[in-house]
């Protein structure tokens, strides 16, 4: 199923895309998609039980917003340095164990709001990503198959990045990582079952149309389940906690310079194969 | 005034702390201690005519847990090294700008609730910490004294950490500073008029009732309201977040070999002047 939340920022209702593409309201069925729905399976089978006996009342698309598609998000772990592409572009040494670092929950927007650059700052980055949604709580995960069966489903992220911030203003990645809405997640929630191998995924992103990163997942250095498996012996992963798992080569960082940093009025597109689409404007704030 | 949150957990209930000792129970006047009540004037003058008019029931304390006395924190943001005697202890080069980390706020526990090493882990360290709670959104902020008026209190935390997890696994502290249980608050949140010099606070800790640590904020590197000011550049601040201001001088890591890190059944307790008192036994998990 594809789970999504439309409608005001913050008023926002649980919703379906159907197979014909139809956006359906589930807000009689569910009252919201958050960590606890993905990790009550008899409410999932209540959705596709609706679905199947096509119950559910369509929604008018016409001017109707996307949120993120999944809410009360309690944590965010991104992973930094997963693709062999993007190690390779920024001259980077292949990490011997996944980079983590956090991002705050409040930074998410919905797909096609708009992102901030922090007032002042350069170095404003995209980055396409593969986000893992956790279903079941997840301590000290034994293995890469164990960690597969948290997964409650996965979605589209942008995880935007100031690499001044981020690099230079000493300590951790956190500053170039957490100005509000640097974290673009959606359009929908694909379930784990809608997405049979995740290690076989396109993901491409784009500035003013031109296209700026083109990888797979298949380039991942870990892949999810080994991810899943070593952030939960750090870290208790709960329903409704995010996992960004990394970026493919062709970030603004990475290019000669001038680097090609995002400016106001800039437009972000990216596409993860049957993930859906996200559109950005950029505004400095 | 002084907030707190009693009862088991996850269904404690709002209460104060009055100027006689006495625990009342404030959950007929406010649903719980949170960023929205932080932020609602008209709630906390509601508390305070009740305090004044002496109507507030009072609760029993024999065998009442303390919860951590805010709940629904949207993020942690942990400061690094913001003690001289720290940095000269550790001999780190004291930084030019705040060292920050995230906390996820799901390892938050009550101020004499267990903590739990990670299972098979060697390193894990204490740190006696002046936690300030945010009570308004804050963007940007200007000065420090801009910066002190989004303070709603301030409250005693435990930033536990496991040094090997957070220094020798590559990337970011983030490894070292988010196991379960590892970020005790409490007893109480006090009001911001309660406190009048946060930079004049005595900290201590104690492990099997010896003394750790023993310092002052006044030997902070950053104060509370540059640490805020400065946060606020980088991400924005909203109700019912914390920051973590750093530790002083006496860490386990900073020992001569073998370094005294935590062993289960250890049992932990620690003091900020104003902000009462934690305890807690340390177990394997």
């Amino acid at each position: 199923m594809k789970l999504l939340r439309v409608g005001p920022a913050g008023a926002e209702r649980p919703a379906l895309l159907d197979e014909d593409g139809t956006i359906r309201d589930l807000s009689a069925l569910v009252p919201d998609i958050d960590g606890a729905l993905l990790a009550d399976p008899s409410a999932l089978d209540r959705i596709r039980a609706a679905v199947g006996a096509r119950i559910l009342p369509a929604l008018d698309p016409s001017g109707l917003r996307s949120g993120p598609p999944v809410t009360r998000i309690g944590k965010i772990v991104g992973v930094g340095l997963n693709y062999r592409g993007l190690a390779a572009e920024t001259r980077s040494v292949i990490p011997a164990e996944p980079v983590l670092f956090l991002k705050a929950a409040d930074t998410v927007t919905g797909p096609d709001d708009t992102v901030l650059i922090p007032w002042g700052s350069e170095k404003t980055d995209w980055e396409v990503e593969l986000g893992v949604v956790i279903g079941r709580t997840a301590r000290r995960l034994e293995s890469e198959k164990a960690a597969m069966r948290v997964v409650a489903g996965y979605l589209a992220a942008n995880d935007v990045s100031e690499r001044e911030y981020q690099f230079d203003r000493g300590g951790a990645w956190v500053k170039g990582k957490n100005y509000e809405t640097f974290t673009p997640l959606g359009p929908w929630l694909a379930t784990a079952d809608e997405v049979p191998d995740p290690q076989d995924l396109r993901l491409r992103l784009w500035v003013n149309g031109e296209l700026k990163q083109d990888g797979t997942t298949a380039d991942q250095i870990f892949p999810v389940g080994e991810l899943i498996r070593y952030v939960s012996s750090f870290m208790t992963l709960y329903p409704g906690d995010v996992i960004l798992t990394g970026t493919p080569a062709g970030v603004a960082l990475a290019h000669a310079e001038p680097k090609p940093y995002l400016r106001a009025g800039d437009v972000v597109e990216l596409e993860i194969e049957g993930l859906g689409r996200q559109r950005q404007v950029v505004k400095e704030c």
